[in-house]
């Protein structure tokens, strides 16, 4: 499926929204594309966390219209040699630094196509000098205005590529007890978002659920469990979470990001 | 007065912005409709409070123009059996779970027109099936970009229903000595929104104000106290409020979220 | 040059993300002027601070296209008799209470022209009584409604005026040891600006950057030093700026906001 731009722009960084780092993103944007709409995915993304970004930028892709530019914007090696990446897949681009983002979001697309981006590229386009800790605003603003207003055509961006991959966000392991899981983040709520797949549940016939040393109830609601009370879901991306009724699971010992989860099918122990 | 829909819909959550929740809800609506120009005003309401973001969509509403759908998902009951409530105000829509919040957001509206959603709706609508945790995308969504396109009329959204209201926002009370309020909610700036309206203080000849458990000055503006001083005065949502002059009254003891405020007339007592 | 409106407005307040203060400005300039396009710069300015609201005003404002009006709402003085500034610069128009918060933004500017606003505009514009706590919504908003939308020509805003700027930002001095700066902020990551320019440390021929009690090396950028060792660099802004590759400077003690920064030329002492 080919790109033809819809004019959109989503926008995930680790810039916060305290300093205007992405405002003027958009502003570079918008002098460059007057009419580009863009939306903020997140600007809180975690601090030099590709992987969460890309997570999470991968739960969202495709909510949008085909021909929506997706940029993503973690970038601790910003200044130094890593390269651009860009990726065609369903008819929407999303563009980033060649660090694992990317692939992450990436990861259920079965057929992206990858694209490096060639070093004649910024000046092509005339971006003057980078910066050397805000690449952002000079580099990745200006390609993905001229992506969304159709001045830069993606299979212009540079040459196929391999993405680089480095530390991806760990996958769910099966051994003799069953499923060996883990928490992968914790959203506002407090809810504890795992790597464990509705599959892998749907898999068993006697679900059970122990993490931080405790049982989690199986049930398909928050409000299913009293108030207060923990208990497991498949959530609304299709993973296995824990949460806390009315309260949060980040308050329980032992349940930070990493913890380890076991899902095991009590028909078989 | 009928509703035009003019293409705008305002967001308020408690999704917070660390997680693109609230982008993924402007994704859902900008797929469904192009040219819907989203606006989001805020989505850091308290956590599972439907009160509380009550109270501020009934500060914002009337901002905009008629023809806005404002969609309120503050919803600790997702996933269970709580209903879908719209409201036609002064040719605006407002949607949101039927726990209380849009009675709070329009408890000033003198006849709004409640409508409960028909449960064939989301199918007649084809929504598909919807997830346990984020109605806010698979519902709320989708329904509020066919209110703003057209697509879907308010009055065909369901039947007319009386709003369940079960924990409203605690209303000021007249005793013998005077008037017995209390302290709503704090903002950025650490000030003291109270739920002791304008009129009540312009019905006192000599007002007095107290709270934890000491007097406050009532003046015109902030800058009227000295530096790191107490004051009280109308605030620009005709509410007294308690403030600290380039300070924060949160800092004091005694005044948080339900503190007593006490409004007394100096020429009664 | 002169002002052609492109109806575009961009926001910077110290109002938050959590109250809908910001979001009820949205909508009272939608409401006046229904097709201009609001770019949120950030809420997030420390608050009552319009000289750091300035600076990042100043860094953010040339990145749109002329014709935009900017406006920024950081009002320790709101309610009080505080005058209403507007400035014109290189075809763009800024707007905000005269606190020195457009100074600082236009340091950079060489004649900008300054308009105090006339006390008969509200009036004319029929703006209706202003709160005492919230002229973001009451008279600000409208104002850039007007500007933006053509209704209102910035020459006919008031009278040519000469700016208050109560407390400036630090300048960075010379002495007998060489330039004495300042830490001007920290931004999300923890990076220290300081108030010493690029061209302060060119004009080095061996710079040596002190700070905190020990000496930062100046690299190009964040990865060219050890995964948590400090560095200095100029930064995307051209300042001189102290970080730790993928930590935080902040987390070093005596490097709060005001800290002093030696910049030597180790060639002359």
């Amino acid at each position: 499926m080919s790109f033809a731009p819809a004019g959109l722009i989503t926008l995930t960084t680790d810039f916060g929204t305290e300093q205007p780092f992405a405002g003027i993103m958009s502003g570079r944007i918008t002098r460059l594309c007057r009419d580009a709409r863009i939306i903020d995915l997140s600007h809180g993304m975690p601090r030099g966390r590709p992987d969460l970004a890309g997570f999470w930028l991968g739960r969202a892709w495709r909510e949008f219209p085909a021909g929506t530019v997706h940029l993503a914007v973690v970038d601790p090696g910003v200044g130094t040699g890593r390269g651009v990446l860009l990726a065609i897949a369903e008819g929407h681009v999303l563009l980033a630094p060649d660090n694992g983002l990317l692939p992450e979001a990436l990861r259920d697309c079965a057929h992206p196509r990858w694209l490096a981006m060639s070093p004649a590229l910024p000046a092509r386009l005339n971006l003057g000098p980078l910066s050397h800790t805000f690449h952002g605003r000079d580099l990745f603003a200006p390609l993905a205005a001229a992506l969304a207003s159709g001045a830069l055509h993606p299979g212009e961006f540079g040459t196929p590529a391999t993405p680089s991959d480095p530390i991806p966000l760990p996958g769910p392991l099966r051994d003799a007890e069953g499923v060996h899981g883990r928490v992968l983040l914790a959203d506002r709520f407090g809810n504890l978002f795992t790597n464990i797949g509705a599959a892998l549940v749907e898999g068993c016939r006697q679900p059970t659920v122990e993490a931080g040393g405790c049982e989690w109830p199986l049930l398909t609601s928050y409000g299913a469990a009293p108030q207060g009370m923990p208990l497991a879901l498949i959530n609304a991306f299709g993973l296995l979470e824990l949460a806390v009724n009315g309260g949060s699971a980040t308050a329980l010992p032992g349940l930070a990001e990493g913890a380890v989860v076991r899902l095991r099918d009590g028909l078989i122990a």
